[in-house]
């Protein structure tokens, strides 16, 4: 089968491999419909993160269930999935909390590798979330929702989450990528008033909006929280960072009002932060990694089904496995929001 | 009048000086009734804070109403108040989240001064709270309980509320001064099930079994960590951080299950942190300053009242302004939990 191999920055390939096969009992093993390229997937590709030479990788698809492990129960052969990149075990204390995302119990450190035909999932009694009916049954616009429940918009929806939106909440979303737009997506579907959007690229600024934002803020740094200090007249009730970098993080105190929650789901680029800024103003810190079974269950799988939620519009660039580098490319360009990858009819 | 002055470290003082007048419209002149010393007196009182020789001290009271300013309607001379350590002016946006001990409208760094006879208490409209009736209306007990409503009860309580305790929960409180103590009160009040109280001195595990603990540990550090994970099956849901040096935040971290929420009111004795160690377990951080007369209008003077806590516990030594210094040497020594200051009638 094709499977994307990461060589060196820069450079992803198409290897032919052996398929995957089942090899614990909570394993299943999916034929792949739809993937994508996360933006965590920029790190290696531009050498930020060190990967070994020929890693497997992709953490994020649509597919059909096509064989099963013997202690597998909730999903069987021809069940069409979400395949989170976390792998919830369902019984832990993690899992039972609500942060499938932080699972104590999964059996091996997971080799992802979802950029491909197929892939081994484990953890897949509780893990996987079973979509109604089969790929056929959906339009395309409707399976690109479905495939970002695997990773991006449910990882949107822990930032505001984790940030306690609430029905009435003003809210600033740091960073315009697709899991800020999702950001944008989730805090209207948790009731926020107002929701600005912290970008400075014009088809980032017009999804947003698209998405609910009611304003959008171009500035960055210190001008940005003047501003936003401006707008909300001593700083918003939550924000949400999708971004990571320091500056980003510091922008995120700084715009929130006394008591303000952030909630992170950017992957920290540095480990210290002043946290007695925090605790001077009561400025709350949560987040992490998401909790995709439990928020898909929860709300967002009915939320795309019902077309309350449209977060597949931040797909903007298709291509097939053979141009796996080509979708690299346009994300690492911003010549794509999110670069799809269609796989395979199911 | 008589007032405490910090003279240099290990030594108080009560100097005769002039009663204090009304500076602003929105002051108040408070006659104190009781007063008492602060776990965070002892800071400048070990020499671990500078402080100018000569400074007034104290910052929690119960008293009447000697005099107010043109603007203060909400009290008159002669009520009986609780004199919170904040000035919240009710109309910012930290006061109206709820935050009033980050309230962002005091006119001016207040000086407190509260070991003494009379007070000046600025933003008295809002920032005051109301007792019914007068001092001579309540046991010695009852006012104990009430003088606690100035700060340590509200900080101990401040430190569940941001922690997010809710009803069933499993509660590990760091530190079991009388603030930890409030915040085992607090936890039992918000419906927390299992209470883990950490403490090594057996007058304070005593208290804190009389308050509400289910269990203690004794164990510091690693040994402590490994024990509640032990006990909770992978962490607690909320832990309460009342210290605020770094061993017992670190501490905090690790004995939440992923996702839990720490409430610090530990005044943090480290300015930075690795946040890291937050993110990859969702663990949030939340707390500061407490928000005190909005916590004690929202809850806290209802319980006291209806006799639902007794906070009022954990003063265990009683003195008169002429022996603060033996107050202040009481705490120090830990001989006493938290020492009284009686000053008058009212």
């Amino acid at each position: 089968m094709k499977a994307t191999a990461f060589m060196e920055p820069g450079k992803v390939e198409i290897h032919e491999v052996a398929k995957p096969e089942i090899q614990l009992s909570g394993d299943a093993i999916i034929k792949i419909v739809r993937a994508c390229v996360c933006g965590s997937d920029l790190w290696f590709f531009r050498g930020i993160n060190k990967m070994p030479s020929g890693s497997r990788v992709g953490h994020e698809a649509i597919g059909i269930v096509e064989e099963v492990g013997s202690e597998v129960t909730n999903v069987k052969p021809g069940d069409f999935v979400i395949v989170p990149f976390t792998h919830g075990c369902g019984h832990c204390a993690a899992c039972l909390a609500g942060f499938d995302g932080d699972c104590m119990d999964v059996p091996e450190n997971v080799n992802n590798g979802y950029q491909a035909e197929y892939l081994r999932y484990v953890n897949a009694n509780w893990g996987l979330v079973p979509v109604p009916g089969k790929p056929s049954d959906y339009s395309d616009d409707m399976l690109n929702n479905l495939l970002t429940l695997a990773d991006v918009m449910a990882t949107g929806y822990h930032a505001a989450a984790t940030a306690e939106v609430k029905e009435g909440d003003t809210v600033v979303v740091m960073g315009d990528g697709a899991v800020g737009l999702c950001g944008v997506i989730a805090s209207k579907l948790r009731g926020a008033k107002r929701i600005i959007a912290m970008s400075r690229h014009e088809d980032r600024q017009k999804l947003a909006k698209e998405f609910g934002a009611t304003d959008i803020v171009a500035e960055r740094g210190d001008d940005a929280v003047k501003k936003v200090l401006e707008m909300t007249n001593g700083g918003a009730d939550a924000v949400l960072e999708c971004v990571g970098n320091e500056l980003a993080v510091e922008t995120a105190v700084k715009v929130g009002r006394p008591g303000a929650v952030i909630g992170r789901v950017g992957i920290p680029q540095t480990p210290t932060m002043n946290t007695n800024d925090l605790f001077w103003r009561n400025t709350g810190l949560r987040g992490g990694i998401a909790a995709v079974t439990t928020h898909d269950n929860a709300i967002l799988l009915d939320a795309v089904l019902n077309g309350k939620i449209n977060p597949g519009k931040v797909f903007t660039e298709t291509f097939d496995l053979d141009h796996i580098e080509d979708a690299y490319e346009a994300m690492d360009q911003r010549t794509a929001i999110k670069s799809l990858l269609k796989v395979s009819e199911g």
